[in-house]
C-alpha cells in the first residue's frame, strides 16, 4: 500500500508502574519493566513522506521548520527505519502535537510511536503490532507503549526483541490529567535517567521494586479493583520521584503546585473518592479515578491547574490525508 | 551540689548528617551516625524536684498538666534516671519549651537533654558529657546532639556506652530556620522510622550512604567551606525525605510551601549567595548560610514563613533558679 507516504496518530501514555533508567542506552532496553495506559487525547500526528530527489530530511515540528536536537533525533530514528528498509531515500516529516511538551506529558511517547507507524508505511515495510512498539522504542523508550491500545504492559526484555509492550486486561478507568506548567523542564528525562543511575544510592532497589510492583499491577489490573491499582500506582510514582531527587546534585520534579494536588488528592480519599495521584518526569499530576467519579475528581482539582479527563485511547495507527489534514492546517494558522 | 533539685536549659538542633532509622529501639542506637548544629534559640527550660512522699511523678508542660504520651515519656525516663541513682523517690518536672512542638524542630531534643541534665541532678548523680549525651538519648534520640555546644557528631555505636555525641570542629555558620506550620504533623516521626525500616526498598542503602556522608561531612567541617557543607547537607537531606516518601503508604513531611522555600533557595544560590536547604521530619526548612550573609538570606524567604536567624548555642547545662522562673512564670500567665 506504500506509495512512499504514511500518515499516522498516536497519543501520549501516562505509566501507573513507570519507566526509568535504561540497560542499554543504545538500544534503549530499560531497566524495568513499565505498565501504562494510554490516552484517547493530546494527539500527535505525522506524515511522512520519502523524496527520492532530497540531499537531506526535512523535519516541521508544530508549524515550525525543527532544527537542532528535535530534528537530529526524528533523523536517527529514520536512519533505523531506512536499515530496515534498505531505503536511502530521503523524507519529509510534518507533525503537530496537541500536548503540552516537554512538562512531563510524554509528548516524545505520541511523537515516536507516531513517527514508527508513518515512516515504516512511508518506507513500505509491513510491521505487526510488537514490532512497531520495538522500532517506537528506539526513538523513545516509553513511546513502545503509545503504540498499544489501552493499558500496556512494556516487557523489559534482555534484547531488542524481548522488548516491547503489548495489551493488558483493565477495568475501564480515568485519569484526570492536571497542567500546571507547560515550561520547558530543566534537566530532560534522559540526562536524570543518567544522573540516577550514576549517583543516587538508590537506583539499584529502585530497578529491583520496579519488577515486584510491575508483578502486583498486573494481579491488580486483572481483579478489577481500582482503588488498589491506585494505591499501587501512587506509591510507586512517589518512589520514582524520591529515586530523582536522591541524585546528586538533587533533581525535583515535582512543583510546590504539584505537591498540592498530591494533598488535595488525599483529601479526596479521605472523604471516600476513588482517587490516586501520579507524574511522569515533570510537574503535571493525572488523578486516577473511575468513570462515574472522572467529572467530580476534576471539579474538585479545577483551582489547581488546567484539568481534563482523559480515558483509554488507540494505539498508534494509520489515518487519511484528509483526518491528517486538519491538523496540519490548525498548526500552520499558528494556533 | 544535689538537694533534689535540678535545673537545666537546652536548645534544639539541626541535623545536616540526618538520623532516620534505629539499630535497637528499646536502647535508642541509631543505624547511622549524624552530624547537627545545637541552637543558641528555642530554649527547653526544665526543673525536677524529687518530692519522696509523693506516690506517683508529675509532670507540667507549657503551663499545663501533662498526660497521656507526653507524661509516659517523661516518667519513662525518670525511671531509668532512678534506676541509675538506686532511688524510688518521685518527682515534680516542670518544662517551659519556646519552639513551635512537633512541627519538625525537635523540641523532643531540647526536651530530653534538659531533662538529662535536670534530672541526674536532682537525683544526685554526677554525669560527665559523654554520661549526659547518651542518658538524653534513650528519651529522644536526637536528644543525644542536643548535650553539646555547637556543631556535634553522635557516633551510632553498637552499644549504650559507644552511642553518644561530642563536639566536632566547624566554622561558624547561621541557620535560617523558616517555620511555615506549627501544626502536629500527620504521622510521629518515631512511627515513620519503623515504616521507613519496614516498608521502603532503599532503607539499607539509606543507612549506607548516611554513613559515607557522615565521613565527607566531618571533612567538610574541618576545612571550613560552608558551600561544601551546605551541598553536602541539602542532597543528604533530600535523601531523607526521599527514603521517608518511598515507604508503603508513603509518607510527606515536606509541605508545599517547603519545597516553595527549596526552590527560592536553588534561586538565591543561583545569584550568588551561600544558601542551602535542610528540614527535619516536618515541613519547616532551615538554611544554612554564612554569618555575612544571614540576615539578607533571612530577609529574602520572610514571604515565604516566619524566619528567625539562628546560631551555634550551647549545649544542656544546669542554670538558676532565678533564670529558670522567668520562663516558668511567662509560660503559667499563658503567654
Amino acid at each position: 500500500m506504500s506509495n512512499g507516504v504514511g500518515i499516522a496518530r498516536a497519543y501520549p501514555n501516562m505509566a501507573l508502574v513507570k519507566y526509568w533508567g535504561k540497560r542499554d542506552e543504545a538500544m534503549m532496553l530499560p531497566a524495568a519493566g513499565s505498565i501504562s495506559m494510554t490516552f484517547d487525547t493530546y494527539a500527535t500526528t505525522t506524515r511522512v513522506e520519502l523524496d527520492p530527489t532530497a540531499q537531506s530530511d526535512t523535519v516541521e515540528l508544530n508549524g515550525q521548520v525543527a532544527g537542532g536536537d528535535a530534528a537530529a533525533r526524528v533523523v536517527a530514528f529514520l536512519d533505523i527505519v531506512r536499515e530496515m528498509a534498505g531505503s536511502q531515500s530521503r523524507a519529509h516529516t510534518v507533525t503537530v502535537n496537541e500536548a503540552p511538551t516537554a512538562a512531563g506529558l510524554a509528548s516524545s511517547a505520541s511523537g515516536f510511536s507516531a513517527l514508527a507507524v508513518a515512516a515504516s508505511r512511508a518506507y513500505g515495510l509491513d510491521l505487526d503490532q510488537a514490532a512497531l512498539s520495538r522500532l517506537a522504542r528506539r526513538g523513545s523508550g516509553s513511546a513502545a507503549r503509545s503504540v498499544v491500545d489501552g493499558m500496556a504492559i512494556w516487557h523489559a526484555g534482555d534484547t531488542d526483541v524481548e522488548s516491547f509492550a503489548e495489551p493488558i486486561d483493565a477495568p475501564d478507568m480515568r485519569l484526570v490529567i492536571v497542567t500546571v506548567n507547560a515550561a520547558q523542564k530543566a534537566v530532560s528525562s534522559r540526562e536524570a535517567m543518567r544522573r540516577t543511575a550514576a549517583t543516587s544510592p538508590f537506583y539499584g532497589e529502585w530497578v529491583t521494586c520496579t519488577e515486584e510492583t510491575l508483578e502486583r499491577m498486573v494481579a491488580a489490573c486483572a481483579s478489577g479493583g481500582v482503588d488498589e491499582i491506585g494505591r499501587i500506582a501512587e506509591t510507586h510514582a512517589l518512589r520514582m520521584h524520591a529515586v530523582i531527587q536522591s541524585c546528586d546534585p538533587p533533581i525535583r520534579y515535582l512543583s510546590p503546585r504539584s505537591h498540592e494536588i498530591f494533598d488535595a488528592v488525599a483529601a479526596l480519599r479521605d472523604a471516600g473518592t476513588t482517587a490516586w495521584a501520579t507524574a511522569d518526569a515533570g510537574p503535571n499530576v493525572a488523578v486516577l479515578t473511575t468513570p462515574a467519579e472522572a467529572d467530580a475528581v476534576a471539579g474538585a482539582l479545577a483551582d489547581l491547574g488546567t484539568v481534563r479527563v482523559v480515558g483509554p485511547g488507540h494505539g498508534a495507527r494509520a489515518i487519511d490525508e484528509e483526518t491528517a489534514r486538519a491538523a496540519f492546517d490548525a498548526a500552520r494558522s499558528g494556533t
